[in-house]
């Protein structure tokens, strides 16, 4: 894009992406990173991942971190994007001479207990009768294993996966991860502009549907 | 994917994805690979294609089955997924030898009249006076012709109906296509693997909010 | 697809995308375009843009119109779309030597004061306390600037939205855009067209989902 035709989303670019959003203080560019990421994966808009990998490296997310998230968002958003994704990240990672250093696999975060008692009891509740093959594959492989491998933070997970809740536009499963999202130590002003970051990369429609449900769970909560 | 870096994806997809979801016995791999593929085409993730295509025609499923898909997906999920998923096939189809067989027309599946003119006056007493064209096109081109070509069963064009609505976050279609792959022979044990599966490939958001209405339906039928 | 692989989906292209839908005089060639451009940009869908863009060219979508959907829809079906379309967009105007001929910037539209300041303060009401710098971004960058560049029409600008809107399976926000588009000259036939037209291209599933939404907005409204 270097000439005329194209004005408007370059001057828009320039102003208002780069000049102003990815510059506000409220969220460090290392979480509008994971959220641009997290976006572009869970759409499978594969062509923009090179620019937002380099920029995210460059912003201090780790390559581990970058590979939970695949791991993460192909539960989240679909096997498809995440096998996709991992073939800019492994062109970016090469390219960059990141080496694969297999650690020790680190132990998993503990967990916690009750909370993933009550949160299945429910799910079992509604659906174990109608689906109880991915019930137990929720409890076991979801809340018993992914969320608790320590590469990517509690915090970060729940990040990716706002994102990804509302970039395919599931709106019925955000409250959920809202909460999720505050219990583990975000807070209502990096939730605001969590949205912001979001209107920018998954639409300003799908972000206005997001603020119904935020607002309702903020009023629900006391902190 | 051959190094660590991506040890926790390749992981999943060698313990859940190949370990363990595609060799449930709940559901056939025809099954399974019809679910996969209608995502990935629904969803216009064409990287993908070529695999799932391949193991597609391994597990049986017929190259006029997948035919059939594109022209079924073209119309539920958008024309540009069909056309990018048709290159990706033909290519598929002419490095296996597939061969064009220009067969005689087959004759139309008998239509289910009576069922056919409820559908259609519900339609058109609600949709009747503010888009006459589309209920005119829903019903001679989608219900009284799409719906009856005999390459594709009409089981099977219910499954790749139900993922394609789940794929796409159309979930106030999906209680009339539930009901209808249940009409045509889909049971309760099968729907419930196809949730599983789907949850692989389309994301656990999106089957979630499916479980939601898969209930309701399933509660308000006695078989 | 040249061969008898393809027939169904062959068959359709011909008889009901080309032979039918694309020709109804109930909406334009240029509209249809419009619609059909919105579709595939808000979806990332990039193969087909190419010979979608032709055709909006032939069918008289000026290239200002064109450069200015991509900045409205960067808004708002995401930053990651309008850039990956813009190089299609790029590739189409350097093949058929369209130039970029810098005009001298067009002063903004009229903004329409009490219409906007009712818009402002609803938004401000629900959402200024949690996401107050998104909805100064939504007044700002948005109402008082994006929808008043006079490259394309406020009407067009309606359809370009609907769409996205549509598309993406945003279905909360449609109503608002129903009713703007009806404020700013969009008929009850054309927003019946529309909705045919969009049935090819954003899919039957997504547009029965938008018809229970149209409906309510045509039935609340006087004209």
């Amino acid at each position: 894009m270097t000439n005329s035709n194209y004005q408007a989303l370059e001057r828009y670019t320039a102003q208002v992406l780069l000049g102003d959003v990815w510059n506000r203080p409220q969220l460090s560019r290392r979480d509008r990173s994971i959220i641009t990421l997290s976006v572009l994966i869970a759409r499978n808009q594969s062509a923009a991942l090179p620019h937002y990998l380099d920029l995210a490296l460059d912003h201090g997310v780790r390559p581990s971190e970058i590979s939970a998230m695949l791991a993460h968002l192909a539960f989240y958003s679909g096997w498809g994007n995440a096998m996709a994704a991992a073939e800019a990240v492994q062109a970016v990672f090469a390219r960059r001479g990141i080496e694969a250093n297999a650690p020790a696999p680190a132990a998993p975060l503990p967990l916690d207990d009750s909370a993933e008692q009550r949160r299945h009891a429910i799910v079992e509740r509604k659906y174990g009768a109608i689906a109880p093959g991915l019930v137990q594959l929720t409890r076991d492989v979801i809340f018993q294993d992914l969320w608790l491998q320590p590469e990517l933070s509690l915090r970060d997970r729940c990040l990716v996966t706002i994102c990804s809740v509302i970039a395919t536009a599931q709106t019925a499963q955000l409250a959920f991860y809202l909460n999720r999202a505050m219990d583990n130590g975000v807070s209502r002003a990096e939730l605001s502009e969590v949205m912001t970051q979001l209107a920018l990369y998954s639409g300003w429609s799908s972000v206005y549907t997001a603020l119904a449900v935020m607002k309702e769970v903020l009023e629900s909560r006391p902190d």
